[in-house]
């Protein structure tokens, strides 16, 4: 998944603004379904959500670069998944972000089993 | 309504992104409601929705800065609104941003009547 | 340029929040210079600022969507030009926004011509 | 430090973006200086990065609400810093949000010592 960097992305500081990289990361996750022309959902009241970030800052990208975010799984269990998810700057390969992401399938506000429909987009 | 602004923001041009004065009067427009326990809808299919933006962009604010949103009604139809929003500088009162926005009351896709409950916000 | 709609793009009514439109459109512009290698300045104190907007919203996206921006020159001054810009969905080619969007050129704050070297990325 | 939860924070799973509450944390960070006529830098090219953050998501907030951010300094060194940042719900003050967040004062890209000017701050 490759993302340039417009202005909406950038601060004052002339860079990135910190928490982008994790909207990128989430983008990337997301595009994995729409992708294959589904959502992340199997229905109304159930979906994937964001419960614990390990993630570090490791350098920065400007106005008008292209980034890219790989997605590794790197976990699975019945309910729930890590992802490592790491980016890159696409010119250089120097490494911008990385995160392990734990995220857990819930139904009706409740951790429930991930599933089957998704296992393909889980390998 | 007193907005700070932030590291978000901003963009690499050093000001605030352009199109953030927009949100800032969104947040104005639902600040009516918020601030008097309310909801800017009379149920789940209905709510004001944007159809019409003759925005003047005329100063900047940068980092830190602290700017007021003013919003006066300048027409009211049955089912819509045109409202004045202008965003000033709260130190030296310069006028950074303003527009006519205009509104219409949607209930299941179709304009409706605005409904009584919101005659008092109106005023 | 064809944008994809993620859940950072929508709002708790389900659909895009209405100043991402305008994002998009954005964009839609800086794109024009990046993918030439460009950057929509020729030095640190020029560039491109908006100064006037009319916006009609026409229709909604929603999360997974695709949507297509589209720019057209209509005017063009010394120091200012008009742009329209139309935000479509790629698959029923439906209008989704339109906005005349004025553009000033800016060099130490004022007002100043549209340097040579984007005559190209203009027409 | 208290924020308003408006169109603009939510997404379509009606709830707040994840990434949102990572956002305030910074607001947070950004107001301890701005509210004393500071700024988070002594000169341009110095300033605080966020170099590593722990985070975990523990309930949600929703348009409308009101919610909370503390800020406490657990470790402190040289030349970084580590903050205890916890968002909560004004209401019920239910944790929504909680991460540690490693920052690090930069000079001209390098890690440096923290400025004596923002010791009365760091208490």
């Amino acid at each position: 998944m490759k993302i340039r960097i417009y202005y909406e992305d950038t601060d004052a500081g002339g860079i990135v603004y910190h928490t982008n990289y994790i909207k990128y990361c989430e983008r990337a996750r997301s595009e994995l379904f729409f992708s294959k022309g589904l959502e992340p959902t199997d229905g109304d009241a159930s979906g994937f959500v964001v419960r614990h970030m390990d993630a570090n800052f490791l350098s920065t990208a400007k106005l008008g670069d292209m980034v890219e975010v790989s997605t590794v799984l790197i976990k699975k269990k019945k309910a729930s998944l890590v992802l490592k998810q790491t980016v890159t700057h696409i010119d250089n390969q120097k490494k911008i972000f990385e995160m392990d992401v734990t995220l857990v399938f819930v139904r009706n506000g409740k951790p429930s089993a991930i599933p089957e429909i998704f296992s393909d987009i889980l390998k």
